[in-house]
């Protein structure tokens, strides 16, 4: 099965640039309050938006990466860079669209990254694991290369995960009971999407550890 | 030589199962440490257990890795996150326990690391450097997911990596002479078991450059 | 074509030691003054050296890496850790020196990378690419271990990527219209080695992002 033609490859190709110009732009946008310089920006942008595909790929063992083969993956966080180091307090004062946006990047990488790495044998579970690795992976990339303290694993922020999750097991369960179409995959994406916007609306928190006595945020 | 099969498979893999866990054990009791959620432990708990391996399997070209073809590579250290996240003070008084297992893991994968490293055609040196990395490198992506200066490198910490590169070492030597036997492998785990036991003990530290004016820690 | 071969393997083999030696002397120096110990000395001094060069390998499928198959690239970053180790007052004293050499090691680094991906078949782009990123990829990882800000991000340091990026920016170029010699391609490394002196010595630096109203450096 082909998955990873699910959707004609244009729409696919379209629906990964969008969700790495999005990435890119968070990523961007770090590397300007971090007061980084305009390479520092676009370094940022790029580990942001290709650094999840690339571990992804790495893992599969399907290399060189798409990272390193689609001119298009290497421009368009430049593209990303650029609008942030010439428009950034714009960008900033629709922080609000950029974390839509970001939630979009979200969902998509979700399913396509699970998507692809069944394709390339995994089994059903470590095919979801690697798919929450490709939606995630870039920003933890981008927090540790800023020195901060990945925003995944904080528990003063919204979830994240948790929508990446929940999309990624959408498509294993579709892939197990063999009902996986654009439909089906588009639904996961959606609801990832939508989770993900619902989490941030309403300041949605995992729980910490048991018995926590103190609640003083270590940093 | 099927140098994987030196001990025989279920024996092997329970060993490699218990050297996860222990090693999840401390990636996420250092999560509780930094006030993750549960999120935040689940994944420092997989990062710490598997981050070893996962670079070792990279770097000899045995992909998709072991940890992301065998389920109960996946499973286990999320089951050392539950046991943290609902008993983490009774996990944290048994400090010294886990310590001693943490130890038991360090034996043990620099063991199997530098002989499936071997296995897959590296030279004798490089397959000591990946057990060495192997048992080691989880920690060090722990400290650097939580933004803290590795333990590995940091002078005011027992002895960490010397027991490693001794088990190594011992392994790459029978390899060599030829007498690498499940007695003569176990013999290398057991001994950087016990040096890493004997420098928590004795508090061994290495030694910082020579001529080191100020002794002022820097961090 | 064989590009690994512009020079002769031995030459070639000379100049990557020259590369590695420097690139491990800067690591060694920057674990010294975070007060790691001659365990820890030793492996910012490996990571430094051989990061790059390991993050290049791994994405174009050349595994096991150069790294890891070739003692002399293992055993050079260990003497420039015990050169720093019982020198570094004098290292400290020739960090002048030190720059420079680095410098050259970026140059050559640039260079030889971007050969290396090229004939491995990523295209002129990708290639150029890697190659930057295997002059800057050691550096990264030493400040990332190291717990700092990567000082490639930081705006408040002389250019260091730009120089790397010219210089792998000609050998695509050399590539394209087929000039590539070992006279062109050492013309590059030149390039790149005499751009680099030049934003130490003239303090070159990169702009930050437009109207950024605030210039308090956050760290």
């Amino acid at each position: 099965m082909q998955l990873q033609q699910l959707f004609s490859p244009s729409v696919q190709h379209t629906l990964d640039l969008i969700g790495i110009f999005v990435f890119a732009i968070s990523g961007a946008l770090l590397a300007v309050r971090k007061n980084f310089d305009v390479f520092g920006i676009a370094v940022l942008a790029e580990v942001t938006a290709l650094g999840g595909g690339l571990f992804r790929d790495l893992v599969i063992g399907a290399v060189p990466p798409a990272a390193f083969t689609d001119l298009g993956y290497f421009v368009t966080p430049l593209l990303a860079a650029l609008v942030v180091f010439f428009l950034h307090p714009h960008v900033e004062r629709i922080q609000a669209a950029v974390l839509v946006f970001d939630a979009a990047g979200l969902g998509l990488f979700c399913v396509s990254g699970t998507m692809k790495a069944y394709s390339y044998g995994l089994g059903l579970t470590a095919s979801a694991t690697l798919g929450l690795a490709t939606a995630v992976g870039g920003g933890v990339l981008r927090d540790v290369l800023a020195n901060e303290v990945p925003s995944l694993l904080r528990w003063d922020r919204d979830l994240y995960a948790v929508p990446a999750i929940v999309g990624s097991a959408m498509v294993v369960l579709c892939i197990r009971y063999d009902i996986l179409t654009p439909l089906t995959s588009g639904f996961a994406a959606l609801t990832a999407f939508v989770l993900r916007l619902l989490a941030m609306r309403l300041h949605w928190r995992a729980p910490r550890a048991w018995n926590r006595r103190s609640t003083v945020t270590e940093e």
